[in-house]
Parts: structure tokens; sequence; C-alpha cells
């Protein structure tokens, strides 16, 4: 099968919102007034950030997911994304699931697939979306809706979403350095393999959240991003970030039988800076936490305050009594630390 | 140095006409009123799209023009692009001048790098460009001022604009297939190594073409691309295409010397389905001429007239006498065809 025949059958698709989709040297969109284009690209490699045989399905909803959880960051409603992807053949039984998984997100999402590029070489999947966010005025970032890392203010609670570490664990169980039991390891692994874009919950905290990332590499490393261009400190709870490893819950003898059996420090290093979460972090200050429960309630997404944002720089980890609890977790990067996966 | 180190070092930039550009989840941006964004989207695999020893600085260069390319061949004046890198080891001798080539250029055509990703992996390039064209109504492509495809007509003229060939003849050299002089290997190679979109004849070229598209994959199968969204045939004069090949200008004893050398075989697969080749080929009524001159002349870009569209299908290579000679050649396809790169 050529190159444009596998795009024809594959990834052509009807793409009404654009004015000009896949086919020409480039797509063509159009704004709708009072709105700014939030852009942003990913790249998966396969051994780096999947295993080469992961159910394609999977992979393609996966590909698009991470992407998505930029936009839903930056509280922006996704529009049309590119793919560009290298693949060592062009092997049906993989594209027809891959696509299929992929588009299927994208429908669900209302975003479009306007354009790409394929190509021969190692398994590589590098997606850019675009997605809309109103603004006030032109050109200015004042007037912009989006959330950005750079707008907490110190005394603003800090939240995350849904749940933390389950997708780091998920990895360790695949790997064969820890052994989970089968309803463990398939709800861990559907974290992994299936993250969920918090797209819904970026739309309803526009207005509501004063800063917000999402969580790819880690809990600390993203919320360290938020320090770093907020220019502030903060304190995390871990008390209340801990209970957000929902593989804990899978065992019959309670949250316990899990830290006993695996270690407290695998809890702690998992959720803390496991990465692969897709999860949100945002901040909000406290005047306006009946609007984040109601932004969580309105878009169904659970959110859990888990410390503040404060004056001082640096991030303190606490217990639940506020007392210090040393950090000992270094935030993944791709080049200063290993992610994890296979090489 | 980590990964965000690298990318602060290397390619944080200042987007003064990017609402946000690199450092946060994603970059906005807005558009001008009665604009629309043009998109597009290339993927470049050491091994596959060039050698993995390429010149870092040449590399840089070469990544961004042909995305530009496709710009150009959209009639966009390009805006911003991201860029996603998967890279064997973070190594700074070989990311400094990648950086200074890629950013080189996007000075030189005011195109903006606003966002990106890095990710160790095998060494994979991969940019989306963005550009903008205007659009007389709102989210209709019958209103947009892009050079599409799909626009020739019957009778219309063919062009081509500067040369074809010698990027497809530097390979052949490099692979050691065909020992070239060192003046003509040279002036061969830059065309390889650093092909200068034609972007400001792409925009010269708005209400004057019909059509158009780039050429990246060879002439023949570029033009195909016309042929088939278009609806058309055509008949290309291989007698005007052939002095395309700016190489055999570099031979003592002129042309014959080249064809005597190499075959006349070598020098029409070069011009004909050599690709690399980042020109435009492009279509426009006869009373156009004058303006394909002045959009030639007012861009600083030779083009050459190369043939006609015609409403019988097909693609029909013709003599200078309108004789017909049989077409030998296949375009590159990804996944039909060798490209002739190192695997």
């Amino acid at each position: 099968m050529g190159e444009f025949d596998l795009i024809r059958r594959f990834f052509t698709r009807p793409t009404p919102r654009a004015v000009l989709g896949v086919g020409d040297d480039c797509a063509l969109l159009q704004s709708a007034p009072g709105m700014q284009t939030a852009i942003s690209t990913d790249m998966l490699v396969a051994g780096r950030h999947f295993f080469a045989d992961t159910d394609p399905q999977a992979l393609g909803h996966k590909a698009l997911a991470v992407n998505l959880s930029d936009l839903a960051a930056c509280g922006a409603r996704p529009l049309a994304f590119t793919l560009a992807l290298a693949l060592p053949e062009a092997n049906e039984a993989w594209l027809a699931p891959f696509a299929q998984g992929l588009l299927a997100l994208a429908d669900a999402q209302g975003c479009e697939l306007i354009g790409g590029d394929t190509t021969r070489g190692p398994l590589t999947i590098c997606i850019t979306v675009l997605g809309e966010v109103p603004a006030q005025g032109r050109t200015a970032l004042a007037t912009s809706s989006a959330l950005l890392r750079s707008g907490a203010q110190a005394g603003d609670d800090i939240y995350v979403s849904g749940t933390l570490g389950d997708a780091a664990l998920a990895l360790r169980a695949l790997q064969g350095t820890l052994l989970l039991p089968p309803e463990a390891l398939a709800a861990a692994r559907a974290r992994l393999e299936r993250p969920e874009p918090r797209v819904a919950l970026g739309l309803a905290l526009r207005g509501v959240a004063s800063a917000c990332a999402d969580v790819s590499d880690g809990l600390l490393g993203d919320l360290g991003h938020i320090l770093e261009r907020s220019g502030l400190g903060a304190e995390v709870d871990l008390d209340r970030v801990l209970p957000l490893l929902a593989a804990r819950a899978h065992f019959a003898e309670g949250v316990a039988q899990f830290d006993q059996r695996y270690g407290i420090a695998t809890a702690q290093q998992c959720v803390l800076a496991g990465g692969d979460d897709y999860e949100l972090v945002f901040c909000a200050a406290p005047a306006q936490r009946a609007a984040v429960a109601q932004a969580s309630a309105h878009s169904a997404t659970p959110v859990t305050r888990i410390g503040q944002m404060q004056a001082a720089p640096g991030l303190r980890l606490v217990d639940g009594q506020g007392r210090s609890v040393a950090p000992q977790f270094a935030s993944f990067d791709h080049f200063s630390a290993p992610k994890g996966q296979p090489a």
C-alpha cells in the first residue's frame, strides 16, 4: 500500500469545521472572532514513551490524549490536529486499530484531523493540536482566557484532578519490577494506556483557576513549572496526595496492605513523580472554592485540594499535621533521568 | 543538561508576534482579522530523509525549509512553528549549530518558534508550521486566497520555479553511485542540504496562479497531485524541463558532456522524479503570463513554463516538437518505492 493510499484509507476524514483538511500542501483553519489559537505538540517514541507492542488502538488514543491534555491545561477547546507518523512498515493490521483509537477520541472531543505526514522510520508519533480560547482584545496575553502556568498568587489553593500514580505503578508491573493483583493491574494499566484528557475540566476552570498545568511528568515536576513561572513556592500535603493512588483501593485488606507489600516509598514516588498521569494541577484563590467545586461537578471530574501557594520559594512537602516531610523525589526529565521505559 | 535547560538554552526566543511562546502547556496565537491559518507538518527521520552525520546547521535549516515550502505552495505568509525533536543524546555540539541553522531561517522568514517537545530517541525532527492567507469571508474555501492543488483549468500553463533534480543528483554522488566534479558536487549538494523555500514566489502568485504544489517528491508526482485534485491531465515538454538540472552547466564541455558521462536517463530521472527540490509547480491561465513574469521578477525567483493542463486525464511527456516521449519514471512514494537514502 502506498503512502497516499494509506493516508486516504485510514486518515482522511470529513473536516466540517476546518476550511480545508487533509490532501493539499497545507490545511486551512479560520478562527472565530475574538478567539486565540492554542497550540501544542508532543512526540511519542516507541521504546521510550510506549512499548512497541502496545495495543495500537490504545496507542492511537493515548497519542492524541497527551496532546489534548495540554489544551486542557490551557482551558482551550480542541479544534484540530496534525499527525506525523514514522512507521517501520505500512502494516494495515496495526494502522487500522491505531486510526480507530485515535479518531474515536478525536470525534469524542470534536478535534478534526486536518493534515499530516507519513514516512518510514522507527515507530514515532508526533501530533500537534490546535484549540481555541476566548480573548477580550487582540494579541494581548492579559486579555486571554487561557489558563497559564504563570498566574498563581501566594495564598492560592492548589488542586489536582482525578487520581495520580497509577500509570507509573502499571509501568513498573509491566516491566516486572513489581507484581500487582489482576484487578489492580487492569485498572492501573487502563490509566497508563488510555488516559482521559481533562478537557471539560480545563474549560470549566476558565475564569476560576489562577494557574494550571497538566501532570505529564509527575506532580512535583509539573507543579514546579507553576512555581517557577509564577515566581512562588508551595506547600503540598502528602496525606492528601497519597490517597490519590487508586490502585491501593484494590487491595482486599485496604491501603495498609498495599503499603506493607510495596513500601510507602513506592506509593510516594508513583504519586509525586510517576508521570503519565494527564491530570490537571491548578491553583485558585480560596474565595473560589465554591466555583472550583462547581467546575468539578460540571465537568464530572473529581478534584482534590492538596496544598497552598506561598511567597517563599521552593516546594515543601508536609503531612496532615503540617510537619515537614523531606522531599525524596526528582521529577522526570527526559535527559537527566531514566523514564523507566524500555530503551 | 536536562530537557528543560536544553530548551531554554537553544530554543527559547522572543516571540513578538505570538501572544505566548515557548514555556507553557500551549503557545497562543491571535489571527489578524480576515485571515485564515495555513498549517502543515513534516517529519524528517535520520537515515531516511537525511544522513545521520549531516552538518547539523544545514539540517536545522532544511527541517524548517521543507515545512516553509508547504506554506509557500499555499501562498501563505509564515507566522510560527513548533519543533518536536527526538535525540539519541543531549549533545551540545550538535544542538548549537542545529538551532543556529533552524533559527537563522526562521528569522529570515519571520517565522517564530512558539513551542515544542524534546525527547530521547532515534534522531527525528517534526516541525509544524503555521502561516496566514487572506480570506474575503469566513470559513469558506471559495473566499480564501490560498493557492490550492485543486484550482487548475484545462488550457492553463504549467510552470516550475528554479531548478530541478540537483538534490537527487547530489544524493547519488554522496551515496557513491555517481561521481561528480567538485564544483558540480558542491552546487548540487547545496541544493540537497540547504533548499530555499519559495515563500516570496508563493505570496506573489496569490491571485495569479490557479493551482500550486511544492515539488518535494519529484516533479511528476507533485504535478500529479494537481492533476488529481483538479480532475485534469497535462502535457509536459521534456525539452523545457531537462535544462533545469543546473549541474549540467558545471561541465566544461557543456550539457552534452554530462549526458554522455551519466546518460540522459539519469538527467531525466533526477529532474522528473528526483525529489527534495522544494520548488513550486503551479498553473496559471495563459492570460496571466505577464502577471506570472511579474511575480517571478518581484520575488527574484526564476520560473519556467513547462507545459499545459488538458482535459484528457493522464500526464503526457512530449519533446520540443510535441512528439510523445514514454514516461519512464515513477514518483517517489515512501511506502512503495525506495527513497534512495540510507536505510
